[in-house]
């Protein structure tokens, strides 16, 4: 399989990501920044930044702001050749409010009718992009989009088990998308093409109704219940609002993993699940689960630093980090 | 009439206006400016910082785009009673990007499926409101947006002329949002509850497939044909992108009026329609056709000179422009 | 008493407020960024957001300064009648610059000479405003403005009883205004009109020379002492400057009532204490003295999250942290 | 004389200047930017730049607003040493809103009881000061700010006159600050000490009531009236807001100077007038009055280009615009 | 050649670009926006924007301000596969000031030890690279980098040449980095590698010492003199700092092209003459000379109005500019 | 020696220091702020902040990037006519990114063929400069520069020993600029003449390969091996990226000298130890060993809350630290 043209072939929405600076609640914004991000699009810039070839499989309006995404997925190394441009459907966009305790931030989504929501199955060449690369990854986000999204998604899922990839699933339950039943039904059928299911404990109660005794209970009753090859599950506390705690275990083969607990200082959190996923993906694929662990782990440490949607970190910053990183500044 | 609450309703959408600064393409922007506009609503603002008591109609998202733009309203001093507050349709936006000679100024919307263009008849007390009220005032904007929400500026334009307002009515044909035939056919029987028709010639010839032998002419025509108390005809000249020339003409029982010519370097221009139609009600409430034109070439000259769709300026500065204002810095 | 249009008058100064961004000096300041806030315009503002019915009382220059801080008010949905327009005097100004452990934060003031601090008693017609309202806030601040300042507040507060508003008087000693001998014999008649007094340990030891073997004590002195039917003593723990915890306590009618302490990360503490008067006030009319304290500690928790004097929030982010709200982003 | 210390001191009053940015309306303003100007300041800075040693006097508050003035006077390489520290009266402000056409910019001083205002003769030692310079230069804004600024003017006149320093005086009529017949009587006494008068025609006559045939003339009268060495007349035409011409004439022992004409693109024109009068001092120093008018108009040219009151300008650009500069990119 | 990878390769330097703006002067920044920018790398951009398959050669240092000039160049969708990332040498960097009349903008480069200006033949596989490609383009700029740059150009022109590409060399004496006897001798042999000149009257007298009686006559000793295919000079009016007009004409086998003059108004001119070179490239890949002209001007007239050294605009608007594009607002 | 013109003169680089804002990493900056920094002047600015008379010596080259520099040291009040305006070299560069746990802050130096490190001993009139001051002061970051720069710092090390000034050195050692053998190569001679050395452990044990068996050891045994009249040794906790403690402790004469440890969050940590020296110096020249501990211990907390290299406190802010300030806002 060292042949293959990519590491990794991810599939869903990007929005752009508008947000008022320096902790104004969206009410009062004057100026909002812009950045793009969406579950499966930071997962890839994660993974490229990391030394991984990358694709990314979604639609955007072929207007300046669809050009707006695709620009920032170029700008990360990433291949943009399989992404539809499509006269349908307009650009979603989300609006992000950051707090601080005890006001927690904020997530507001104006991202109906986009046009990766109007994708179907035919619009995609699954196996021919598919049978060029070595894992694929998507989340529980993307057959929330529509009915056709939710096809778009099975369809890629038995693409990438028939050419022989390494499949990976973020459970990613968003209800302002579905409600548990739908999601459920949708979803659980999916689950026999998956390799690696990435969750957390909440959303594995929602969405398939398991509760274990504790974390490494679920991680062993979701991989017996589904045939994963490993689960993880991610694990943050919330000390406040502006400082977590961040690490996670994974379950494979009968056996559990555990890494150390990152204390973090947040500026942006949204997409340190993503980097998890990358990272860990990085990890299995060069050395096996507790390898993707640690990379994971400390990848979405990171994260938590770092403003926007994408892991703006590289392989060198990532292994000092497992090798427990000084925190004074560095000259 | 004296004693009426309101001197003046508009009714149709507002938007979020986000905007990349310093002459950025869209493509470029890292920031966007927020701004609040939208033609009737910027009529009502103009109107209120001359003076007039206003309120503006319009359905809005409950949540806190669609509040960024009812605290916007209600800064201006503007009445906000009877918006409706709804849980259907997203707040509309649209994009502008600034340009400069030669590449034109350009105005990307995204405003499908906002709450205002699911407003229904049934969901305005026209009646109740318009009978408070000297003046009424809609563009052709507002029926554009939706089969139901024609229907609901046909109730408004009925109401307003049974409860014996002054209707005005600016044709602002938007290409984007409905075809020329289907322009006319919906806008020409309301023509009849209208009294005052503000319009260019394009828009006219565009709409009512009626063209003069020149400006006055073509207004001339127009109060013929429909039985307009008054018609304005607007008329910009384009220097260039940064500058150009304002004046309007206007014709009304069988005369025509015309004012002096205005140099006006571009700040923002959009909006100087919608403040020309703020100025000529004033005017006309006060005054009669010529006070309408001065003041509404006043008003419009001033806007291209002030950032944002709102016209942050007064009566004496409108009154120290038609007196021939000074273009030194005043200490 | 239902029937009466204002649920809540308050009356004082409104500043700009000018403030470096970034943590910067005001020596260091490029840019100033321009916000509203004075003590009772707080407390309109955070009452009316959670839908209480306000007016504020006040006198401005009537130059863009002054339009401007009529313009943030009107902003907020608070009525503006019964602002005085005045030739007189200056917009009274204060700056703000942002601390970080060990350096605190500090307020440098300009506000001599303004429009406010000229108001006579002749200038506001109390009975007419009063009589239409359920209850009356005024803070230490506004007597100290000046002598004709005094006497305005004073005349408010006899009407306010007269009228049968609740009344409500936030100690707030400022020394920077006056001295403690004259801000004792200012106030200390006033105190025969307010039924809710909202002070600290430390100021009401400044000004009344008043002191407890504890919070409690303290606030049981004071009531004994003037009769008020509620006393409250907030308190605020100093763990760094940019961490606090934020509780308070009050006594009414013989008896003592807590509530639980909240952690806070500041983002801005200014206006704290109005959005406590607020949220006292808001829980107070609509329940009594423990509903008071707890949705005045949830606003004033919240507010410290919030950059500027307002209090950005609403009845449902009030009551969620009154419920237990949680600290991980809201998607 | 060669031997003195300082080439030129000015006296006056400095404030910050505040001004929104991008054409915004002072009404509309989140944020103002921070920079420093005042007449005499403004001269004293472009002097500095050309090369010559030169000292401020005036006096500021002892706080951080205070400090901001004096440390952006210190950058400049002005001497502070005669800069009153006090601890009365505040830091004067003045609001700055920039235009296009047809709004004109506009000022709003916030000036009222400054620190400035309050100096008395007796606070500055002038003779020790005048004693050490060549050249002093004050505007009629230091007398019209109070009565004991106008009789520190007055013996500043008189000791610099009685040390031989060559002494400027730049008319400069503030209609805010003072009525024509207050200037003229106040003013009119002062003319004995002054060598080089700068003024403007309409300056002229308002305060002096003096009208000549044409710019020429007016010179000539001047000079003739009150016995001046100089008389400069500053020639602006107002093509548009943000486009002017700017020219000078001069008068001097009966002969008329002249000079060409620079077109200028306004970015900030405040300062034009002291630029030229800092360029006259320098070029007449230096040469006399021809050379005064050359490199007086260069920097009032140059001045209109740079943003702020001062004139981040040097001595080699402005021989190559005497020269007569290229309009090209410079790489 | 319809079958090669891709259509235009150029090669040279690129700068961080820091500017500080608002027309502020460089010694005022206290901020700098961050563009990239350099000759041929605004050459591949602006083709990669009209649809040419790009790829840009360069050496830069791998360290995070490298990787800025490297994800820019990837967001405009050019292949980086070529770019040497190198542990010699520094990222180049040039900052520059926006002027208005009478003021010239300017450039300061700070350039020397460029990670490019070490580059050496051996470091470029120039044949690979070249048999793959249509076109091949350089400027003048990169072999006065430093004499290996100087020999490692005149490399890849013989291997372009060798290649069978069609070989564009854009004149650009740069003053800065050497003297006009040195810039003669080392490009006079370059030339005969080359197919079509781009230059100025100005450039050509300079480095080749040639001047015509007019433009048309020079291009015509140009072509003569060096045997090329085709010779452009462009035409830059400088009506002032901030409006220019723009137009080139071309001499090509016996016959003198032209076309219409733009006037454009400057809200960025650096760029407009690659953007020149790419669109005369564009065209003349794709039609001839005459196109070449029309495309080239159409793209130099749009860059002038866009921020940046990039010329973000696409096909659409060239060919709108060609046709006589109109300068209102775009909705 | 009270009659000595300088209390302090220091000598080293200046380096402009641009950074993005908003913890974004340095290859996401569309931004960068501009402050100028440099370890010596730092020291020169903390220490005139305090009140001290100081000058900087330095080199800079002649343009508007060295302009920078010049104009900020002005600012502050620092004697500029030492500094050689050169023709040689370029201006130093560094780029900071702040970062938050795990992510440490970090710096990227562009410093190379500096002006300064150009610099020769016969460029600098050391004895009759330092024949003017009380004390002088360097870091181990100038002799690091170049061979010429650490012959010009030996000399000027020797100078002020022969005229009789305090001399302190902060060993600083920096691993990009040079390797440990050479770092004690080049300063073991130099501390021949130094009175106060200012290190901490790590580079105590890195340039002298001296390891106590603690910090107080530390210093005891430096002063044994040196000589030195005292040796502080800084003590930074690194509790998180954000949240930092600062003390220190001093050895003089055979005692230990101690003070409290400060809690700190980082606002900006650069500049924190050069502010410790300037306070150091400060309290050693006006008390002695402990004085100077408290007042270095204090200005160095109050540095880490302030923007920039420079220490923007007093002696009044400095004095309240010692005493104990309060966390609250101060009004």
């Amino acid at each position: 399989m060292r042949q293959r043209k990519y590491d990794l072939i991810t599939f869903g929405e990007a929005m752009l990501r508008l947000s008022p600076p320096d902790f104004h609640r969206l009410e009062q914004a004057n100026w909002l920044e812009v950045k793009v991000g969406g579950g499966e699009l930071n997962v890839a810039v994660a993974a490229a930044r990391l030394g991984l070839k990358c694709a990314w499989v979604s639609a955007l309006p072929d207007n300046p702001l669809g050009r707006i995404v695709i620009n920032k997925v170029r700008e990360q190394g990433i291949d943009t050749s399989y992404i539809l441009l499509s006269l349908k459907g307009r650009q979603g966009l989300y609006f992000v409010e950051f707090g601080a305790s005890p006001r927690a931030s904020q997530v507001l989504y104006d991202r109906q009718y986009s046009s990766v929501s109007m994708i179907k199955p035919a619009d995609v060449a699954w196996d021919r992009i598919l049978s060029q690369a070595k894992a694929f990854h998507v989340s529980g986000i993307t057959p929330a989009l529509s009915e056709s999204a939710a096809e778009t998604t099975l369809a890629a899922l038995k693409s990438a088990k028939e050419n022989g990839c390494v499949v990976s699933y973020d459970l990613n339950y968003r209800s302002k998308l579905w409600a548990t039943p739908e999601a459920n039904k949708c979803q659980a059928p999916m689950m026999d093409y998956v390799d690696i299911l990435i969750t957390t404990e909440e959303d594995t109660h929602k969405v398939f109704g398991l509760k274990g005794k504790n974390y490494e209970d679920t991680a062993r009753k979701l991989a017996d219940k589904f045939g994963f090859k490993a689960v993880t599950v991610t694990l943050r506390g919330d000390v406040s609002v502006l400082k977590n705690t961040w690490t996670s275990i994974a379950f494979s083969k009968g056996k559990i993993y555990s890494d150390k607990i990152y204390d973090v200082e947040i500026i942006d959190r949204i997409g340190a699940g993503d980097s998890f996923s990358a990272g860990f993906i990085y990890g299995y694929l060069n050395g096996g689960v507790q390898k993707g662990l640690q990379y994971g782990n400390a990848l979405a440490a990171l994260k938590h630093s770092i403003p926007g949607d994408f892991c703006w970190s590289d392989i060198k910053e990532v292994e000092a980090q497992i090798q427990g990183a000084n925190l004074r500044i560095m000259r």
